[in-house]
């Protein structure tokens, strides 16, 4: 029985394996789905359906649970691994808040029903690549995201000794300016706060004069590593063209 | 007869060939410009000029449309070939409605107009280069887009968790929350929702540190792709400088 | 004199020619900036002055358009190049407005001031491994403006059945919400216009989808053919670690 | 004693070394914390603890100079090194400012803690590369920005020339339509600034067409750049795949 389980459970080659894969994917889109109409407010009515649903899931997903415990060589290693965290994490909240009558509470632990959307990515094998290209230039990245934090805080000190007094609502402290920093280095720019003073406002040229480039510097990085990636892939196969 | 209007109709070497093309585009250009100005309120009173300029268009694509039908070798081939449905679906509307009295019905079908469009891509040579490139990173571009769409569901369950309390307006549901994650991933950033909460604030922040990375990566892949297809050429011919 | 003359306008390896040009460079910055003071309100009372300097420096251009006339090997070669046209440019309207009365008429030649700047330009020689890699990817360039422009309308047209009803004032026509697309693609999203059915919002995500990544192409391809540009530098010297 | 203290102070492979650093770093941090919590209003009570707390950060901060003045095997060179006036300015407000009584003041001294936060990148050495990579594209980087500062001044002009009349509060002069010219270039578009009149958009259109494709140039420059360091690199060490 354990091979049968396991062909089932973790070969993806085997006819049964691929029907496994392909309703577990199933299941999870549709708890995905139902979880996000259940915030709609105008189906508040249809709550008891919601429920009904998610009960029938997690009896699902605590089913695949038992198996891919049972198919497991270790069952340590499995408990203990990546996907037998997200597995259980999937389920877990459910039946810990089983009986508990104060609502609020629980939302917290929906959050980590999320986690559940990991399982999708354990079905691609092209997420190697990416993998490796990241390790790749993994130093470069932290060394960016630690620049990219000190120019926000640098950016967010700067702004506030020119616009508290102008906008003293609006720029109370270094920490709300942060939230200013933090939108316009990534030219989000919603509108809901900038400067209004010169001398804000030349700050800012010179920040963007300066900032861009170095905020926009690690994706260009990574799809270079990754372009990396392609050419070692095509060293072994001919060229498409 | 065949081979002249072969000659007429496919071949772009010909005389005959490129004045045909020329004033293909340009009706089609033209059919474009007025299209546009049909829905500009002020210009309402000129409608039966419109309608008519309209009329004289279609029955040019419909002959178009014969002689290309003519010319083709295999009949079959060109009506069920894409471009063979383009030129059908650009003129089809008008006959199908002629008669009808409701004009909302006929707006519907008129959106089929815009693909009379695509028509102008059947005249450029350098989309192969730019179709190799794309290919060339298929998988990539379907994994990034797969993310990109995880992304915005994870950040709009995310976000409506921090403000549904307290913006309950713009932050209805979920699904309301996923405009905001798309204007934010992709710094639009209109400014007609955004986080107030502090809680919500640093989510965008962490939000913005990671996923502005992977929401660009697919353009520099696309450069990359396409400077490789430009190395290829140049292997062949000697570079420019 | 002839020879003293070009040594001094054209040679910028001669002492003479680099204060000829430090002081002309120097010339056409002041006269830019007051150009830009004189356009502040609050100097309006300043306008006497403004008028005399201005009279200073079209009297220092003159006398440099002719001293450039009369080294020039050609006569007209010079009259006819680039930079002829454009230092002519910079000194006529001010003679061909001489004792007019109206000034709003003035106001529309002085735009052609602006073409003063371009001069800037003669002095960098940096610029021809722009000129070769924007040579090298020109077709594509091309490609992508006719894309984008294609893309702009499409989506504006798109945009402009969705939104049209629920916000007749600012989808007005076609030409109106080109507006928001190119304000949506670019990502700029000033907050002016934006769609609020759900339709359109759709329609918004699906654009930014595949959108941005044509839009931003462009510069990451000019990035790629500035890269081989400096390649080929780095051939013919030992790399700079 | 200069040995050890060099060893405590300057090598960072010894046991003291690393402490003495790890050290330094947590002082930096929690000042740069402390910094940002006194600006926040709702802590103003606090402020006799800031002070204390600030008092004891400058006297580490002293010591600290001191170590390092001590341990320098060049006193001068030390004084006039990038860091040493870093450190200096990091102590030296504070002690200029005991016994003054304006502390409005003070607020600009403040100003050069900000510098403080530069000692973090002592630590680094992965910055080597990306010094190298800056140093490789200097010239394409000056000029860019020069093109970028021509970008903006021009765009400056033509917005004003369009906007100043339907829009005389918000595009006053040149001046304050660079704000404009800057927040679009970038794609922030706060929205505080915007064209209204058909010229403007048709302007801002042409501009964003022509425009976006030069600014974010430099960004992608230095990825290729960093790009080959790594290429260098890799040449030395097998490839990580």
């Amino acid at each position: 029985m354990h091979t049968w389980l396991s062909s089932l459970v973790t070969d993806k080659n085997t006819r049964a394996g691929k029907y496994f894969d392909l309703v577990t994917q199933a299941v999870i889109a549709l708890s995905l789905i139902l979880f996000t109409l259940e915030t709609v407010p105008e189906l508040a009515s249809y709550a008891p359906f919601f429920e009904l649903a998610e009960a029938v899931i997690i009896i699902f997903f605590t089913v695949e649970y038992v198996l891919r415990f049972a198919a497991a060589g270790s069952k340590r290693a499995y408990i203990f691994s990546f996907y037998g965290i997200i597995d259980l994490l999937s389920i877990l909240p459910f039946f810990l808040t089983l009986g508990v009558v104060d609502l609020r509470f629980v939302r917290i632990f929906r959050l980590f029903r999320l986690l559940r959307l990991f399982k999708l990515t354990r079905y691609t094998h092209a997420l190697n690549r990416l993998k490796r290209a990241v390790d790749d230039i993994k130093e470069e990245l932290i060394l960016y995201v630690v620049f990219t934090l000190l120019l926000i805080y640098l950016s967010s000190i700067g702004i506030y000794y020119f616009e508290n007094q102008a906008q003293p609502e609006k720029f109370r402290s270094v920490i709300d300016s942060m939230w200013w920093a933090i939108a316009t280095l990534t030219t989000v720019g919603y509108g809901d706060i900038f400067p209004i003073t010169a001398g804000g406002k030349l700050f800012t040229f010179f920040l963007l004069l300066i900032g861009l480039g170095f905020v926009s510097v690690p994706s260009a990085l990574l799809a270079a590593a990754l372009t990396r990636q392609f050419r070692h892939r095509n060293d072994e196969q001919p060229p498409s063209s």
